[in-house]
C-alpha cells in the first residue's frame, strides 16, 4: 500500500486527499518509483480546480517526481532497481500522476538523476528547465541577447533567467511588486521591472538602449501583450508559454510585420513527445545541472501529508522559486 | 527629359502626374534604367492615398521595374550599359519610385533578367515571388505540405501557390467569392475555398482529413485570425504578411500553446537588406523563373500614361494576378 494524492471532484486544495492504494508491478516498458520528492507546478492547481483538463474522477496528480527505481517492466533495460530517476512532465496526470509514495512511470520518460543533485532538486527541475529549454531550442538564445521575462519569481521564470545566464545572454525581469526584486536579482536578473511601478514597455527599450528586446519569454498574455510587442527588437520572437491574464491576446499587427516578429505559443509537450528534441533536452539540461550552471532555487518543502497545504501555498504567490513536496517512503539508494 | 510618375498629396489615382524631369547621371554606386515595364502593387495605393508611410511632396511612387541599363555609377562594375535588369523592392519610394521612363536605383539592388524573361513578367516578379518567399526561407515548405492561402487571386497569392507547388505542396486558395475559383485552379489551387459561401476553417479541416494545414500564407488579418489559427495543424505557422480586414488580429492563446503554433510577422523588406538573404531569394527565384516553374500571371498591361488608369483597375479587385505598366522609352537591348 502506498499513500496516494487523488481528488474526486474539482474544487480548491482541500479535494486533495491521501489515499492507500495497491500500486500495481509494472507493465511493459514501465518503471515502479519509489518517490523522494515532488516537484509542484502551477498547471497542477488549476486541473485541480477544474480550469485544465477534464479527467474521470477519482483522478490522480501532478507531473514531476524524483526517487529511487524499485522495479523494472518487460524489456525496461534502461533501469535497473537502485536506479535514481527523475519523472520527465507530459503525460496524462490521470493516470501516471506523480503525488504519492509509489508511482508507476514509462521508462522512456523516466531520466538519470546526476550524482551531484538532490531528490529535492531533481524533482524541481525538469518541468522548469524543459519548460525554459524553449529559449535555445526554439529561440537560439545567444551571448549578448535581451530576454525579458514575465512572471519572473515563477519557477519557470528563474529557470529561463539561468538558462539565459549560462547562454551569456542579459536577463530583464519583469514582476509585479518591488518585494521580490532582491531575489530576483540573486537569481539571475540583470535588470528588474515592477510592472505594477513601471511602464514595462518603456522600461524595456530604456535597458535596451531603445532597441528593444530580442526575445520575450511570456507566460501573462492578455492586454499587456500588445506592450510586449512594441518593446521587441526587429526578427525578435515572444514566446506565449502562460496566459495568466487571460487567454485572449491583442496583437497589433503593423508592428509584427513591420518588425518581422515572431509569436509562438509554446507549450513543453513537444520536446518530451518527440525522442530527438527529448534527448537533445534531457542532454542539456543534465549537462548544465552537473556543472552548476543550472541551480534549482526550491522555495519551501512540504510533507506529502501536507499537500493542501502546499497547494494553498502554490496558488499564494508568495513564493520565489519551486515548492517541492517529500515524502518518507522508499528504500534508500544503495 | 523622362516621363516620371509623381503626387504632390495624397488621394485618389488622379493625383499620380506625369512630369517631364531630367534624370542625373548615376552617383556611386548607381545604375541608370532605361524603364520597359513596372510592376504595381496594392501598397502603392496605399502610399498614394496616405495609408503606409508619409513622404515629402512632391514624391515619386513605385517598387518595381525592368528595363535596359544605360550608364553606372563609380564603382559598379555588376552592370554595364545593354543589360536586362529588374528593380528590387523595398527602397525608399520617395527616393528610388520606380513609375518613370528613367531611373536611379542602386545597383546591388538590381537583378540580371533571365534570357528568356520579357520585361513585363520580370516587372512582375520580385515583389510577388519575393515575398511569397517567406514559405521557403521562414516557414522550410516541403513537399506534401497543405499551405492556405488567404487572398488568393492577388498577385502575392498566386505567387505563393506557384512556390508551393514547385516545391511539392498543396495550396489551398481562400478568396471571397466563387467566380474566381476557375482562374485559381489554373494558376495552381489544388482546392478553392469560396469565404462568402464557406465556414473557412471548417473547409481547411476537410480538405486536410481534420489534420489542418501546416502553414497559412495570410493577407487578410482581423477577425478571421482566430478561425484561421483553429484549422492550423500542430507545429505549424501562420505567416501574416498583410492586413486587408483591419490591423488587429484576436488570438487565442490555448490554440496558439497546445498546438506550439507560430504567428509570424512579415515583411518582405527584410529579404533584401540583408546581403546573405538577398542572395539566396535572387538565386532560388532565377532558376525557378529560367525554369518555367515559376511563371507570372499577368492580367492586364497599361501605357505609362494611363497610370491613374492603371491604379484604378488595381484598386478594384477584379484582376487575377499581375498589373504591369509599360513604357516606349529606353533604347533595346543590344
Amino acid at each position: 500500500m502506498a499513500k496516494t494524492v487523488r481528488f474526486h471532484s474539482f474544487g480548491g486544495p482541500e479535494v486533495l486527499l491521501l489515499e492507500d492504494l495497491d500500486i500495481a508491478e509494472p507493465a511493459a516498458g514501465e518503471v515502479r518509483l519509489a518517490v523522494k520528492a515532488i516537484g509542484l507546478n502551477r498547471v497542477e492547481a488549476m486541473f485541480r480546480s477544474g480550469h485544465f483538463i477534464s479527467p474521470a474522477f477519482p483522478s490522480r496528480i501532478g507531473y514531476e517526481a524524483a526517487g529511487v527505481v524499485e522495479a523494472v517492466g518487460p524489456g525496461v533495460s534502461s533501469f535497473a532497481p537502485g536506479d535514481r530517476a527523475a519523472a520527465l512532465f507530459g503525460l496524462s496526470m490521470e493516470r501516471y500522476g506523480t503525488y504519492g509514495e509509489q508511482i508507476l512511470y514509462p521508462a522512456d520518460r523516466l531520466v538519470r538523476i546526476p550524482e551531484t543533485l538532490s531528490f529535492v532538486d531533481a524533482a524541481a527541475s525538469w518541468m522548469q528547465y524543459g519548460t525554459a529549454f524553449a529559449l535555445v531550442e526554439v529561440a537560439n538564445v545567444r551571448a549578448g541577447d535581451f530576454l525579458v521575462v514575465t512572471a519572473a519569481s515563477s519557477s519557470v521564470g528563474i529557470a529561463a533567467m539561468q538558462i539565459a545566464n549560462a547562454e551569456g545572454a542579459i536577463a530583464i525581469a519583469v514582476t509585479r511588486s518591488r518585494s521580490k526584486a532582491p531575489a530576483l536579482r540573486s537569481s539571475g536578473a540583470a535588470h528588474v521591472i515592477c510592472s505594477a511601478e513601471q511602464n514595462v514597455p518603456d522600461a524595456i527599450r530604456d535597458i535596451t538602449g531603445g532597441h528593444g528586446a530580442i526575445m520575450v519569454f511570456d507566460a501573462v498574455a492578455g492586454a499587456g501583450m500588445a506592450g510586449l510587442v512594441a518593446a521587441v527588437a526587429p526578427a525578435g520572437i515572444i514566446i506565449a508559454y502562460g496566459m495568466l491574464a487571460g487567454a485572449t491576446a491583442e496583437v497589433l499587427l503593423p508592428a509584427l510585420m513591420q518588425n518581422n516578429l515572431t509569436l509562438r505559443g509554446f507549450a513543453a509537450n513537444i520536446f518530451v513527445e518527440r525522442a530527438d528534441v527529448r534527448a537533445r533536452m534531457v542532454d542539456y539540461i543534465n549537462r548544465k545541472l552537473s556543472s552548476g550552471a543550472l541551480r534549482p532555487i526550491v522555495d519551501r518543502t512540504f510533507e506529502l501529508s501536507r499537500i493542501a497545504e502546499a497547494h494553498r501555498y502554490l496558488e499564494s504567490n508568495a513564493q520565489v522559486g519551486k515548492i517541492v513536496v517529500t515524502t518518507t517512503a522508499g528504500q534508500l539508494p544503495p
